[in-house]
């Protein structure tokens, strides 16, 4: 068999996996309690591996934040000396089988949540999706969001799921993709269905009106709640696809602000890093490109799996938020599909008359056409201590793919 | 002023009213305590006024569970036997600011929706949605429905609405027709937002958990809970352009099963009628055209008020139901411009460019153009007893509009 066509099969396993995750949300639970690795002083991170002193302003607000909730620190300032010192210890969430939107900061007592890829029994972890401070607010009503996540809202939902035995997230992602929403930054759609199924999972546990009814409130006034599942989704139906020899898709793409990165499923746990670009998009008022951190999180699992951008053409609702026209987003959607090697058989798109989602980038592909995966992102503040300032659309370096292109020749060369 | 410009005006006033109207949802009450006109053995029906021997199979089917329902007959024989001797008093649905989807019929302790137009004052009211009983099956499991719908979910909604005062349907609209629902026979997310909002509501007023779980299941389960709250707001939309002197534009469409009637603002009360049309669309398995009665409901409200197949290229995920391509979808609610008058400046569908729905239909631009309005429309059997059997696309007969035409001539002519 040749190399050609032992790579063919390869991604042929490899977009069998990818395709044929089954993820289920079976819990909400402390990151310290959950995660494999999470330990005491412990912080974890989106994108590459990255040390404090190179994080952008964005993430290092978010570790401020984060050390100040854990009650580590008091204030920002003794929250930097403590890192300045290295006496808070950082990680990248993808080697912890986790993701986090954005900063995607994670430390022990922050509730996660927990999805199971019922094909393969591996499970994989996000953090709650909000405005503040997962973009690097670090002022007492960010954390306070985080607070009421880990005090009311996690609990409460968390008993009504082990009560009711966990939620199939399938059912939802596919509903979803047929009512405008791509998965990314749009999850109007994901998140009142989920809402719903709460809600009468929420009635079922008997759970007492004075934490049900602010639960209730939160699940139905937080259209992007979503997010974090369908994070934590993407991430539990790309794992099994890593590490298959001879494999040229990409398993993982991440950004944390001053690197992008990417793994592919041949080449193992190697990374495959570029400088971070700057994002195309729409700004909230009184924010501009000159306030602008450069692209950030580990929320691109989405378009890994064949969501977000990749299906663009199937939400145009979302262009209110990162700009351009229904013929564009249409257009972004149809190119994908020169850089991918198959089409989901479920996870289909109504406006391209029902047709699967592009799935499996081909790190060949993208270096032969030019074409660098699209992505749905948000804007961070490049400094420290702001919530989100806009939404837009960037494109994965080429020299990620260039880079990995090389090893993968290296490697299977013989 | 000459005659054109006369007409001009009186259109513009029309839009202004069909494009200013502030649908609430103020309570769900039994229909004899709420509907105007509404009398003890008495049931109203979908579509122009028909007496009993002429309604068509599955309206009678419906008249007949109703009669049952009510407890004026034990069973389809007697039920027959009363109606045909005119014991039980028929009238249409639209006069008594009323709607229904389907056979449309509503009998005194049916309760409906109650919307009220907040601009205008006026108070409009559409039955419950269901997939039997309106279709014409009165087995005793459609009519469980009804009893279910009767004794626990309308009591517990309304508890639940008249403790937090209220629901506007505007902002569920709008968001809707970004999310791929027509509002005519795809209520996805529009049922999926309104049961987050009424699942709040339901917590706030404490109502014991032996009737909010069943009420949330319902809520959670039923993908076109909201079609009877969008023909309540259609209708109430509506009716305030009634009446308007020299206006050309439609305010009602709707059918019966056995005729298809329009009224037009300038004409008053008067109904234009024509053979109903045969329904294009997909078949539930086991059922075909040959067991297909003709076009019926009062559904139509949502294409007089820009919704529905109007709406048809924002909501592409419907296709899967009534048959087409995405192409088609855009190619009618293109076609639909030609014979409206305005754009609504707040009902818009992201996949047109966050273009406005098309709102006005005139007779001089229907007759003109020689193309009729199109309808989403489900279908029910021609013989009386059975569920819903498909759902499709429907053109109004032109015949409709060329009489309103020749009558509005003959009434401006001077």
């Amino acid at each position: 068999m040749d190399m050609k066509q032992r790579i063919a099969e390869a991604n042929e396993e490899v977009v069998r996996r990818l395709t044929s995750g089954l993820p289920v949300l079976v819990d909400i639970a402390p990151a310290g309690e959950i995660i494999p690795g999470m330990q005491d002083k412990m912080i974890t991170h989106s994108g590459p591996p990255i040390e404090w002193s190179r994080m952008c302003g964005a993430q290092q607000g978010a570790v401020i934040g984060m050390v100040i909730y854990e009650g580590w620190a008091e204030n920002p300032e003794e929250a930097r000396a403590l890192l300045d010192r290295g006496e808070i210890h950082l990680e990248p969430n993808h080697p912890h089988s986790t993701v986090g939107p954005m900063a995607g900061t994670i430390s022990p007592s922050a509730p996660v949540w927990v999805v199971e890829n019922r094909t393969f029994g591996n499970r994989a972890f996000c953090r709650q999706v909000e405005p503040r401070q997962q973009f690097g607010d670090y002022s007492p009503e960010a954390l306070d969001g985080l607070r009421r996540w880990r005090d009311v809202w996690a609990p409460t939902l968390r008993e009504a799921l082990l009560h009711t035995g966990g939620v199939e997230l399938n059912p939802i992602i596919i509903q979803a993709l047929q009512m405008g929403d791509e998965l990314h930054n749009r999850h109007s759609a994901s998140s009142s269905l989920f809402a719903n199924q709460m809600a009468v999972a929420i009635s079922r546990a008997d759970i007492p009106r004075d934490r049900a009814l602010p639960t209730l409130e939160y699940l139905a006034g937080h259209n992007l709640l979503f997010l974090g599942l369908a994070m934590a989704a993407g991430k539990a139906i790309a794992d099994p696809a890593r590490g298959v020899e001879s494999s040229s898709l990409v398993v993982a793409m991440c950004r944390n602000g001053t690197e992008f990165g990417i793994q592919v499923s041949g080449l193992q746990e190697e990374w495959f890093v570029a400088p971070a670009p700057a994002v195309d998009g729409l700004y909230l008022p009184g924010f501009a490109p000159t306030d602008a951190g450069l692209d950030m999180g580990d929320s691109a699992i989405a378009e890994t799996v064949g969501w977000g951008a990749f299906a663009l053409g199937g939400a145009p609702g979302i262009l209110a938020l990162v700009g351009g026209t229904p013929e564009d987003a249409l257009g972004y959607t149809r190119e994908m599909k020169r850089i991918t090697t198959a089409t989901h058989p479920t996870h289909r798109m109504p406006a391209l008359g029902f047709e699967g989602t592009s799935v499996g980038i081909d790190i060949r592909k993208v270096v032969q056409t030019n074409i660098s995966p699209i992505i749905d992102t948000a804007i961070a503040h490049r400094e420290a201590g702001h919530p989100i300032i806009g939404a837009g659309l960037v494109r994965a370096p080429l020299e990620c793919f260039k880079d990995a292109l090389r090893a993968f020749g290296e490697r299977y060369a013989s």
